[in-house]
Order: C-alpha cells, then structure tokens, then sequence
C-alpha cells in the first residue's frame, strides 16, 4: 500500500489489463512470482492494484490548468466533502506527467 | 476505455482510495453524478478504473533507468511473452512523472 508516502519526483507506471478466460490458474502462479520478484527490484517503491478493496480510477488531462479547473468544480467539489465526511478512510492523487505511452492488442 | 490511445505529453491523475462500509447507496449516486459531470469537463481525455474486469495495476520507481532495467529482467519478459500468447486480451502501459502528490487520512 503506497498510501502516506510522498512519491514526488519519482514515476508511476500506469497498468491496464483485460484478461482473457484462459489458464486462470497460470496467470495467478505468474502473478504472484512477478509480485514478490520486483520488490527486489532496484529503484521499486511501491505498488497499487484493485484488489483488496482499493479503488484505483485513473483520468487523463490535456493539461495542468484543466486538472486544476475540475478540482475546482463546484459539484467536485461538495463530492470531496461528502468523501472526507463520511465515504472515504483515505485517498490518494497523484498528478503526473506521461512520458511514454504503449498499448499492446491480440 | 482509453485503450489504444495515446496519451504521450498529457497527464494522469493516479486516484486510489479505500471506501468505508457508510453509506453505498450515497456514494454509488455520487460516483455516478461525477462519472457523468467530468465528461464534459475541459482537456477531459478519458478514465481506466478497476470495475468491469478491467485490471489496474501501478508501480512507482526511482528514475526511468529503474523502470528499464524491470522492463529487461528475463522472469519479467517471460511473463510478458505468456501474457501475449495466452493470458491478456490488451494491455496499455503508460510512464509518468508524477508531478504532485496529496494524500488525505481519516
């Protein structure tokens, strides 16, 4: 959980999968492998993924000002409110800039 | 679905958040009223989140030379070879500078 660390500076690496109905049982033995490899990896600070109930929603901005804009949305606004009140135990947004982009297809 | 989109030079805004058990019904109208709202939001690209069995994942590393060399590690690139073949129907990798970083707590 990467939650109350300042990763300021550092760089997030933004993964989006659909999996297939195939081999569950070989992805999850491949998934727990690579879990415990990279956190031996040199430079790895952390890790977030949907499961265990934290939500990751991710949204795209053409720039700082636009961010800056819905943030400052009246109707967002009262949603932050309402999510420190009473939905949320914690959140965290991180604001970066994406310097590469790959998408891979079947 | 921002899949097969290309977001190089624009930005991410990696949300994570851990719902308490107050008020679903509360939160599901607020989450739908936002969902709706940012669409028509300025320099509003596109959003990925972890429902309708699409996976998130996010790692945050030191410098891009890290990200690299994790890119390059053989077990990994095994795993991206299987991935390819059997387990994924589409997957989008972004890299991102993370610019700003907030955190909020109960």
């Amino acid at each position: 959980m990467t939650q109350n660390k300042d990763y300021t500076d550092c760089y997030a690496v933004i993964f989006t999968s659909k999996r297939t109905n195939f081999d569950e049982e070989g992805y999850q033995k491949m998934a727990n492998e690579i879990e415990n490899l990279i956190q031996h990896q040199k430079g790895f600070l952390g890790m977030d993924f949907g499961k265990d109930s934290l939500r990751i929603t991710i949204s795209y901005w053409e720039t700082l000002e636009d961010i800056k804009a819905w943030r400052e949305n009246e109707i967002h606004q009262k949603a932050i409110k309402n999510g420190q009140k009473k939905w949320y135990e914690f959140y965290s947004i991180k604001v970066c800039k994406i310097e590469k982009s790959y998408d891979w297809e079947r």
